[in-house]
């Protein structure tokens, strides 16, 4: 259920209601939106019991939600969720670029690919500290010490850091690590981790599982949101298929899709999306033109010999063509890409 | 098999490299390329008995293909392929647009929807004559009457025209009145119907099946080829997948992966690989974007009043938009999109 | 639309209404059922008009269908179809087991494996005399040569035959040939010659298509019937995912699935659900305890050197084991599959 | 690497060994069998260094394994694993038929529907305590209560309790209270789970995740067997498709496949498997005949008011037929359903 307040109510009144719903046994989330704010109603296992809400000073309207998300939907914020960091943002008019090697496998090799990604322009840097691995006996990550190295790395490069935390453990460190925690695909539904990350600080990147639906992958951000976390930025990377061309099959149809239903960010992952090197700059392309709001790509200075993922990890020189590819795309969609670093700014940075 | 000419070979010794591949019960297929030409050998079931096709003279090497495809295959013609028609091409520089209804249901509503497409700058018309429908109590198309009615939407717009044929019968039909015979996706592996569409003098649009890999969908291609036409167009309309936001699944992916593979244009239909009106712009874009040689787009003067798949159909006003958009798409992509017809000329044409 | 019939209605009151019906401009379908007679209607774009069928004497009930299928549907015809052969049944208490090679290779091979199939009780012989491959260049069948080598084993084994057409032209010879005309998962939706079948006086085997829905599959069976043709028998014979342990995953679901919506009978094929020797054994016991009303099962007297698809034909002794095993089976559902034929009994048939 | 020894191998050689491979850096795992004992090796991220293990005394053959899983694998193991509990087991002859509500919704449910499963023979109870909701804001189990209502079913009716685990915390206790620690579908990739359940001292029922390949499901079995947890068993629970007509697609083709490359136990689920109620008595007996060890089955004593998943648990008298059916269905395949509580028996338990 959600609560709709008239354009001029006050805090107050708003204050007012979130304690009535509390009052009721239920939980209330006040989402400011840029005309009114709406308060929407979780706790309740079957259909709320309105109370005499609708009656309270300041209240335009009680509605009833039939779709099984509620804090996700354009219902509760018609207009788009911008998560906010110092110096960049996801889901505004600038797409966010999150770039860096699949796994964090030594301090060198991070800065030497963090280095490429900031001065091609990326805000972000992706690098996995602990990696869910199909198999037991493969690289799983460096753990603490990858999250020690990002942040060398966002005091060296000025890139924000995202990486997958992968139980409650890991995502505490992750949390005071990193700037972005990573929810990966094959915990989508992991909601345990899900209310966790809810409970975090810090605003989390929810991918969507190999074979989850659209309600599936929006329930699963509802688990985030109903824990208080409304920093929440949806991710498409591919799903399964008995397609077998790629790695997965890469649904960029979610994209508006998403934005249809939903007030917040999604961002697409070609490098998982398709699992080959030379489909990634096209995917990428794509998916600018789609309307995402930005992406997630896998860079390595030496692909090659990558601990894990190699296949998939683009060369510098090709992530370079990528930024100024969707740099051109970007604006024919009244969005941008930051221009690269100059020389200058490369060196203030260093 | 595959033999590939000497880059100076003269026109006699291919032709008696022909004529050897003949004496030995096979097949040959001679594809002249920019700098060689080369001759493909089919015909035979199990391993060709190579039987001294390497010493004939001109002759530069004889290659034993592994992959089951052979003349879609850029092992025997390195360039793209372009197919060409009067006044436009399919896998040039220039991406072919071929817009119009789902179905033709009168002359009124085929010349109502070729204005619109062809003032956008589409170069094809689009519209089914023989509709295969899930359901025997639905329309199912006008038949010949619709291709007459398409004759004359070439006449008075300069459109040429693309319409799928269905069997043997409806074939012939369309070879007589159309200038692309498309085959649809639930015939993709109707071989059958391949090895008569093989024959035919008209270019054929060939589209994925719905659960078709990239290896069955260039075999299907393979099939058209083998008995002669080498004017084949392939076209992505999605696939089927669990994910149920949109009737298919589009797969981008694939079109980077034929182009890989094969010399033969590709297309894209986002109409029929969204089912959603309002998901046609969106990966109209992408498919561009992605480097598609083009798009099959359905589109209807009144979209609500359509006789099938009015969902799909987008509004002229959107055709509009998306010629506007992919046009600047195209132009970061070296490519291009025909500017729309100024009045001047579209009355020329009138 | 559906009339019920009184269960004392005459055959002179059927006819009445059956005429009323073509006088409204629509298609009249009396099938009669243990109790009562029901008259489907068809023929019709959009709904009916009831133009005072209710009224007719004899009718009892006038029902809107809102299920896209009808003929096919339970709500026509509550009990179970049976397809009645001179010796045999599909749909009835016995299972019925169709077997035999992939394709018939020559008049040798089609004996041996015939003979084995008799023997061990089954009573069609099941063979490819028009293959669909999905490579041009692999063995297409004998075509007639093959109709006639079946029509000799139906006179020397007493076998029924079972053979698909993949056009109108081996559509016309199949039907004079064989005694049930299959139609390949390629095919179903392949209307044109869905249609064709319908006017066939032989009943129609008809395949799943690979990607297709419960809905599709009957709605294809609803081409045949709304033709005339109400000898219908569907086949499950895998789908496809993303699953990559056999090469289809077989969906027995759709058993149960089918036998609660139609009154068709449903048989199994393992040999194309699985596509691997040592999966049929289990899958045909998985099948009969389903409850599927028979078997389509590849033998080979020599797999190893099969023409096509030898990986999934099981030898003689695994048929006869096979045979043995759904025997057992069979009874537990008060159902039953023919004894080995006895030595007198073989030596009478020969 | 597998280090294979002779039969005739002492105790002392095989420690041995291990303590030369724990020399080297690896993880000896040894898994004796009816013959010989095998030493799977794990812990090598690359090849493994033999370091001269096939000059050690006892040692019969060192094999090197291509395939990802190992101790999995019947390479390892030749003969099926059997997990025995003090009155029952899973995998051998008898098999196990595991029965109970969705979720535990009070003692008395709990109570009611075990009096009904384990008269009619079941030997493990199944129930949810902690239960994976795709929406935060339905019921999500009674957790530590219902685990404590499980451990008083156990005490009354002598049946052995599985239940799911989502996380560390919850493993704890269930490890603690209940004989079997379900690893659930959505949690099948969640590896930091099953690696904590590999550690656990109760087997581990890992039910095999909605899009898995085989190879994902046994190499997520590797993973709980690699932390030293040997008593394993794999459960079907049906995949994800785009089939509609059942909640998921029940893979049956899996049982045998397992039981081809492991000697692990392989349970199948229809509850979840098909999601309807109509079907799971069906597709139970498919289970049994293709092979299966046992089943999983949701029973309800009132399943239209049960607080999840109402829609595809069976009423007690379904339950009584299926057992009844399985029981003849077995005996053909040479195993056994123990057979119902004789009322003497059942009093005796209580």
């Amino acid at each position: 259920m959600l609560v709709v307040m008239q354009a001029h109510a006050t805090e107050e009144q708003v204050r007012a209601v979130c304690e009535k719903i509390e009052s009721l046994g239920y939980r209330p989330h006040a989402i400011p939106g840029a005309q009114r704010t709406a308060i929407g109603i979780t706790g309740n296992q079957g259909a709320v019991q309105a109370g005499g809400l609708d009656e309270l000073p300041g209240v335009a309207e009680v509605i009833r939600v039939s779709k099984p998300y509620k804090l996700v939907s354009r219902d509760v914020k018609e207009e788009n969720s911008v998560i906010k960091f110092s110096n960049s943002s996801v889901g505004g008019r600038e797409l966010a670029i999150m770039a860096g090697p699949c796994a964090i496998e030594s301090r060198e090799q991070a800065f030497a690919v963090a280095a490429v990604v900031q001065k091609a322009g990326a805000q972000f840097f992706r690098g996995g500290a602990y990696k869910p691995r199909t198999s037991p006996y493969t690289f799983q990550g460096l753990g603490l010490e990858a999250l020690k190295i990002m942040a060398e790395v966002r005091e060296r490069f000025g890139l924000k850091i995202v990486t997958e935390a992968i139980d409650n453990e890991s995502l505490e460190l992750v949390e005071e690590y990193a700037d972005i925690i990573q929810i990966g695909a094959r915990n989508m539904q992991n909601f345990s981790l899900l209310k966790r990350a809810g409970k975090a600080k810090k605003p989390v990147l929810l991918k969507r599982g190999m074979a989850a639906t659209l309600e599936e992958f929006l329930m699963a951000a509802e688990y985030l949101m109903s824990e208080g976390n409304y920093n929440v930025i949806l991710c498409e990377r591919g799903v399964r298929t008995f397609a077998d061309h790629c790695r997965n099959t890469l649904d960029l149809s979610v994209v508006p899709a998403v934005q249809r239903l939903s007030h917040l960010p999604i961002l697409v992952d070609p490098s998982h999306g398709t699992g080959k090197r030379d489909k990634v700059l096209p995917l990428s392309r794509a998916a600018v033109a789609v309307g995402a709001d930005g992406l997630l790509i896998e860079v390595h200075h030496d692909p090659d010999r990558a601990l894990s993922d190699g296949m998939q990890s683009i060369y510098p020189e090709q992530f370079d063509e990528l930024m100024t590819e969707i740099r051109q795309m970007a604006s024919i969609l009244q969005r941008s890409v930051p221009q690269p670093a100059s020389s200058a700014q490369t060196a203030t940075v260093r």
